[in-house]
C-alpha cells in the first residue's frame, strides 16, 4: 500500500475513537448523502438512493405477493383532521411543518405536511368502506414524510425521510393482529435475508408505542457501538382511528360496525442501520443483495496489451447477472481505486492484470473478510456467484455474533448501569411491566425498553428493578 | 344486455353531450382517483396508481439505459433560493405553498413546498461540481410537487401531482441540446409505444416556455374533444441557472466555466391523457402495456360443474405472462361483470361457460373494437398474446386517425376562429414568430401555440395572422 493510499484510508475516523464521527465520515466520503441548505433535510445521492431502490424492490414485491396495492394520498393534511384522534395529535403536533399560505393567500385552515398518513387515509377510508364485502383494505404508499426534528443525523433522524406506510382495515381484531404480525415478519425477512441485519422482534411497552396505537410491534437491531436501532414498526391500531374517523361498514349480519386497523412502515433509516451494523474502519461494507455495485473490476497495468480488452470482456460477461462497474479511469492508480471501492463497500473487487491473463485467472477480493483469491477465468461467473452468496451469509453471521457478544442479562439496576457504562449493548432483564420502573431507568441512564420479545426467556420471578413480580422479559438499550 | 346492465352503462355521461362531465364520470366510476379533503389535492387510488407504476417502470428503465441515476432532493426550498433565478421566481412564486412554522416555532425564513426542483438541485450541484471530469451530471428524481392551482381537475391540473424531474449538467451547449432532445424522444417513445398516444414534438414559443428556460421542447397530444394536452417537456436551460447559482468547474484548459443545464419531466397528467385519447362512452380503454389488468376472466354459469375449475385453470395458465384477474364474485351476474370490466378499460375479457368448455374454446372480447371471437383452449396463450399486440397497435392507429381528422391548415385568423368554434382540433398555420400575433390570438380565442414542430411544412410565405413574412409553421390549439 503506497503513501497516498494510506492517507486516503485515514480520512475516516476510526470507530473506536469516535463512533459518531466515524459515521459522519463514512456517509460523506462514500457519497451516500449530503446536507442540504435546509437544516435537518438531507439530499440522498445516487449511491445512497440505489440502496433504497433495492430495498424498495424487495419490499414492494413482498407487499404485492401478500395482496397489498399501492396508492397515493395527499402530502398536506388539514389541522382539523390531525386533531381527530386525541393521542395521535398529542404525539405528532409538536413536530410537524405547517403550510399557512397557498400562492398569495393565507389559508383559512393551516395544513400540515404529513408526518404519517393515518388521519388523511382514515378520512378517505370512511368514504370508501360500505360493506364487509369490501374488506380487507390492503393499501400501501411510498412517499416522503416530514417531522420537525431539533437534532438530526443523516438517515437516522432527519426532518424529512423516505418511507412506505401500509394502512389496512379488517373485519376482526384477530385479522388485524395477524396482518400486523405478518408485516413485521416481512420486515424481519428483509432485514435478515436482504440487509444481513439480525433483528429482535417483539412488542413495544405502553410508553414506547406509536401515538394512537393499541399495540406497536418492532424490530430492533444492534449497531457496532452497542446502541439499538428501531428498524421497522407495525401497529395494531384496533378501532382507535376507525372510531375517531367514523369508519363503518355493514357486517355479515347487516349491523353497522367499525373495522379494525393496522399501519406499518420502514424508512431510509434502514440505510443508517446497514452502515452501522456492517461498516468498518475502511468504510462501508454492503450486503451484496442491496449493493448498488456488487463487483468492481480494476484493470492492473491497463496500458499493457490485452488488459483493457480482457477487463471489458469480464465486464460484459458479468453484467448479465450482477451489478458491475468497470473502473477504467486513467488518472487513478490501481491502489487508489482499491481503496475507493473498499470504502464504498463494494462486496467483490476483481483485479485483472498481464500476469493474471497469462495464468487465465483473475484475483477476487472480498470486502467482508479482506481476503483475496485467484479464480479461473473459465468459471469466473460461478466463482462470483458463490462468493456473493458467501458474503451475504457471512455478513449476517458476523452481525449475529457481534450482537450476541453485546447481549447481556442483568439481575438488577446496578448491573444494567455498569454494563451500559462500560460495554453498551442489549440488556435482557425481567420486568414488572410498570411504567414507573421504565421511567426511572430512562431518567437515570437514558436506557429505554426496546421491546418485549416474542421469544421470551424466564430469567427469574421478580422485576430486576423493583422486585415486584416479573411479568415479562424485555430488551433494554440506548437507542438511536 | 339486461335492464340493470343498461342502467350501469348510462351512468357515464356521453362525451358528445358534455365532455368534462364524461371525464369526471369516468375517473370517479372507474376508481382511478378520488377528491381529498384538501381542495385541489387528489387521492390516486390503486387502479390509477398501477397505471403510473407501469409508466414509471418503462421510463425508469430508459433513463437508466441512457446513463441517468436517481437521487432524492428535499421537499422544502428556502425562499431565498427560489428567488435566485429572476424569471423562475416570477413564474413560480405566485403558485407555491409556504411553510412558515416548524413544530411550535415560526421559521426565520419561509420555505416553499417544491413546485419543481431546479433551485435546490442547482444549489447542491454548485457544491458538487469541481472539474470537467465530473461531467456530465445525469440525475433524476421521482417525487410529488405542489403548485397552488385555482381551478383543478384530477390528473390534468391538481395542486399536487406525481412526476419525475431530470436535471443534467454538460460541458457544452451542444451536449445540453442533445440531452434535451434525447429525453424528449424517450418521452415520445413512451407516449406512442407504451401509451398508444401519438404526439407532435417541437419547440415552445418564447411566451410559452418554462420560467427560466433558454428553450422548451414539448410533446403535444390531441384529446377526443379537440383540445391539446402538453404531455411532457424538456428544457435546455443553457447557463441561466448555472450562472445564477454560481455553478462552476475547471474545464480542460484549466479555466473556470459555467456548465450547460437541462431539465425534463412528465407527470401523472399522462393518465388524464390516456383517458381522453382512448376512452369512449362505455368508459376507459386502456392500452395493454399499461393496463393494471390486461385480461379479465368471467366464468359463465359458474355454478355448473367444471366451469370454475376451467376458469381457474385458464387464470393459472395466463397469469404467468399477463396481468390477469379471475372474476369469481358470486353476487354479480356475468352481464354486470362484462360492463364493469369494459368500463374499467380492461383490454381483453375472456368468457368461459359450459358450452365453451364442450367446444374446447373460450370467447375473447376486445375492448377497443368491441368484437368477440372464439379461441381454442389449446392455443389460448398465443391468441391472447396476439390480441394484446393487436390492441396496442390498433389504439395508436385509432388515435392517429382521430388526430389527423382533427388537424387543419388555415390561411388566416378567420379560418382559425371558424374551425375552433365548430370542430376544434390542431390548427397548422404559418407564423411570423412575433409575440404580438400570439397574444392577439390567445386573447380573442383562448387558442395558444402548442409548438413549432420539428417536422416543418412550408404552407406559405406570410404569417396567417399579420401578413408579415412567415418564419415557421406552428400548431395552434386550445389546451388543457
Amino acid at each position: 500500500m503506497g503513501k497516498k493510499d494510506k492517507q486516503f484510508v485515514s480520512e475516516i475516523t476510526p470507530m473506536e475513537v469516535d463512533f459518531p464521527q466515524w459515521y459522519t465520515d463514512v456517509i460523506k466520503k462514500t457519497d451516500l448523502v449530503d446536507y442540504s441548505p435546509v437544516k435537518g433535510f438531507m439530499v440522498i445521492k445516487h449511491y445512497g438512493y440505489e440502496i433504497w431502490e433495492n430495498i424498495q424492490q424487495f419490499l414492494d414485491k413482498r407487499f404485492k405477493e401478500t395482496g397489498h396495492k399501492n396508492c397515493y394520498f395527499p402530502l398536506l393534511i388539514p389541522e382539523s383532521l390531525l386533531k381527530k384522534e386525541a393521542e395521535h395529535v398529542e404525539g405528532f403536533a409538536p413536530e410537524v411543518a405547517w403550510v399557512t399560505h397557498g400562492g398569495q393567500e393565507e389559508l383559512a385552515e393551516r395544513l400540515c405536511v404529513r408526518p404519517t398518513s393515518e388521519t388523511i387515509i382514515c378520512e378517505m377510508y370512511s368514504k370508501w368502506l360500505k360493506s364487509y364485502r369490501d374488506l380487507p383494505f390492503l393499501f400501501n404508499q411510498w412517499c416522503s414524510v416530514v417531522r420537525w426534528e431539533k437534532s438530526t443525523r443523516p438517515f437516522l433522524r432527519t426532518s424529512e425521510f423516505l418511507w412506505q406506510e401500509g394502512h389496512t382495515l379488517h373485519e376482526t381484531y384477530e385479522e388485524a393482529q395477524e396482518e400486523t404480525i405478518q408485516m413485521l415478519n416481512i420486515y424481519k425477512e428483509m432485514a435478515e435475508d436482504v440487509l444481513a441485519i439480525p433483528v429482535i422482534i417483539g412488542r413495544k411497552s405502553e410508553k414506547e408505542k406509536f401515538a394512537g396505537a393499541h399495540a406497536t410491534y418492532t424490530m430492533e437491531a444492534l449497531m457496532h457501538d452497542g446502541k439499538a436501532l428501531q428498524a421497522g414498526t407495525s401497529h395494531n391500531l384496533a378501532q382507535h382511528f376507525t372510531k375517531a374517523f367514523d369508519i363503518t361498514y355493514l357486517d355479515r349480519a347487516g349491523e353497522l360496525k367499525n373495522p379494525y386497523h393496522t399501519s406499518w412502515g420502514v424508512s431510509t433509516r434502514l440505510i443508517g442501520g446497514i452502515i452501522m451494523a456492517h461498516g468498518d474502519n475502511r468504510g462501508l461494507v454492503l450486503p451484496p443483495k442491496i449493493a448498488p455495485i456488487q463487483v468492481a473490476i480494476v484493470p492492473i497495468a491497463s496500458h499493457k496489451a490485452g488488459v483493457m480488452e480482457k477487463a471489458l470482456e469480464l465486464f460484459t460477461q458479468l453484467k448479465e447477472e450482477f451489478r458491475v462497474e468497470l473502473d477504467d479511469r486513467e488518472n487513478y492508480s490501481p491502489g487508489w481505486k482499491f481503496n475507493e471501492w473498499e470504502m464504498k463497500g463494494v462486496p467483490i473487487r476483481i483485479e485483472i492484470g498481464p500476469k493474471d491473463i497469462e495464468k487465465n485467472q483473475a484475483m477476487l477480493f472480498r470486502r467482508d473478510t479482506l481476503e483475496k483469491e485467484a479464480a479461473s477465468l473459465d468459471t469466473l461467473k460461478e466463482a462470483v456467484t458463490q462468493m456473493i452468496d458467501d458474503i451475504q451469509k457471512n455478513l449476517l453471521l458476523k452481525a449475529k455474533n457481534m450482537r450476541d457478544e453485546k447481549t447481556y442479562y442483568v439481575k438488577n439496576f446496578e448491573e444494567l448501569k455498569e454494563i451500559m457504562g462500560t460495554r453498551p449493548g442489549f440488556v435482557k432483564a425481567m420486568w414488572c411491566e410498570e411504567g414507573s420502573c421504565e421511567d426511572h431507568i430512562k431518567e437515570e441512564t437514558g436506557v429505554t425498553i426496546r421491546c418485549i420479545p416474542f421469544e421470551q426467556e424466564n430469567l427469574g420471578d421478580t422485576c430486576a428493578f423493583c422486585e415486584k413480580p416479573a411479568k415479562v422479559m424485555a430488551y433494554f438499550a440506548k437507542a438511536y
